[in-house]
C-alpha cells in the first residue's frame, strides 16, 4: 500500500487546484444549458408549426430564433470562463513550483540545527551555511515571483470573468427585450367556440424585431475592462 | 410484446411534452452552475486567506461575496424558469385532453361512412348523425379552449421567461461592475525579490463596494412585463 497522500497535491496549490476543478463543473453546466436551450428553441418552433395556428406558428419560430441566440450566448460565456480558468492555472503552477523551494530551504535549516546539536564543530556546517544562503536567495526570487504572479493573474482572471458576465448579461437583456416585443404581436384575446382568430398579418413586424435585435447586438460594445 | 407506441404520448401533446422535459434539463444545469459557483466563491476566499498576502486575502474574500451573489441569481433564474415550465404544462394538458375529442368525432364520422356503404337504410344512421352533432359541438368547444389556452399561456410563459432573463442579466451586470471596482483595489505592480508590498489599507473601500452593490440591487426594479 502506498500512502493515501501520495496522490494529493502539495498543500500550497491544493486549494487552487480544487477551485480550478470546480470551475470546470461550472463550464460544463453552462455548456449543457446552452445545448438544451438551443434544442428547446427548435422544439418550440416545430411545436408551433404543428399547432396549425398561423400566429402561433410564425411567432414561435421567431421566438425560437431569439431563444437560440440566448443559448448561444451561454456557450460563449462558457468559453470565456474557460479563458479565466486558464489564467488561474498560471497561479496554481507557480504555487506548485514554489513549494519545493520552500521545502529545500527548510530542509537545510533543519540539517544545520541538527548538526549544531550533534557535532557543533563539524566542517560540514560551513558548507550547509553556504547552501542556505543560496537556497534563501533562490527562495526570495521564488516568493517574489509567486506574489507577483498571484496578484497579476488573480486580477487578470477576474477582470475577464466580470467582463464575460457583463457581456452575457447585456446581450441577453437585448435579446429578451426584443423577445418581449415579439410576444406583443400575439393576440391572445379568447375566441368563442366556432369563431376563429383573424389571419396573422404581422410577419413583417416580427421580421423587423429580429432585424432590430441583430443590429443592436452588432452595435454592442463592452464599456468595462 | 406490447406496441412500441403504447408508452408514447398522443401525437398532439408529444412535442410540447418533450420541450417541457428539455426545460427540466436546462433548470438542472442552472442549479448545478449556481451550486458550483457558490462553492468556488468559498474556495476563492479560503485560498486567498491561505496565501498569507493581506491584499489577496481581503479582496478574494470580498470577490467571493460578489461571486456567491452571482451564483445565487442563477438559482433564482432556475426557479423562474420552473415557473414558465409550469405554465407550458397547461398547454400540454389541454392538448392531451383535446385529442380524445377529435378522435371521437372522427370515429363517429367513420362509423357513418361505413354504415352508409353497407346498410344505407339502417335506422342506426339517424342515431349516429345525432351523436355526430353532439360530438362536433363538444369538439368545437374543445378546439376553442385549445387555441385560447395555447395563445394565452404561450404568451404568459415567455413573458415570464424574458422577464427572468432580464432580471438575472441586469442584477448580474450590477454585481460584475462592482466586482470590477473591487479588482481595482488590488495593486499588481510587481515587487523585486526581497521587497514586500505595502500593507493593504483599503478594507474600507472594499467594504463600501459591497455596500454599494447591495444597495443598487435593492433598488433594482423590472421595467418590463
Amino acid at each position: 500500500f502506498a500512502s493515501l497522500r501520495a496522490s494529493t497535491r502539495p498543500d500550497l496549490s491544493r486549494r487552487l487546484f480544487r477551485l480550478i476543478k470546480s470551475e470546470n463543473h461550472v463550464i460544463t453546466a453552462y455548456n449543457t444549458a446552452a445545448h438544451e436551450r438551443q434544442c428547446i428553441a427548435t422544439q418550440l418552433s416545430e411545436w408551433g408549426e404543428s399547432t396549425g395556428d398561423d400566429a402561433v406558428s410564425e411567432l414561435s419560430d421567431k421566438l425560437g430564433v431569439i431563444l437560440a441566440e440566448i443559448g448561444g450566448l451561454e456557450e460563449g460565456f462558457a468559453t470565456n470562463l474557460e479563458g479565466c480558468r486558464t489564467v488561474l492555472k498560471t497561479i496554481r503552477n507557480t504555487e506548485s513550483s514554489v513549494g519545493p523551494s520552500r521545502e529545500n530551504r527548510a530542509r537545510i535549516l533543519e540539517d544545520i540545527r541538527r548538526l549544531e546539536y550533534k557535532e557543533p564543530n563539524s566542517p560540514r556546517l560551513a558548507i550547509l551555511e553556504q547552501e542556505l544562503v543560496r537556497a534563501e536567495a533562490e527562495n526570495l526570487v521564488a516568493e517574489a515571483q509567486l506574489t507577483n504572479i498571484t496578484r497579476a493573474k488573480l486580477k487578470e482572471a477576474y477582470v475577464k470573468h466580470f467582463a464575460a458576465v457583463v457581456e452575457r448579461a447585456e446581450k441577453q437583456a437585448i435579446l429578451a427585450r426584443h423577445g418581449r416585443r415579439m410576444l406583443e404581436l400575439l393576440n391572445d384575446e379568447p375566441v368563442v367556440p366556432g369563431d376563429m382568430h383573424e389571419p396573422f398579418e404581422r410577419e413583417g413586424e416580427a421580421r423587423q424585431i429580429l432585424n432590430d435585435a441583430e443590429e443592436e447586438l452588432r452595435q454592442w460594445t463592452s464599456d468595462i475592462e
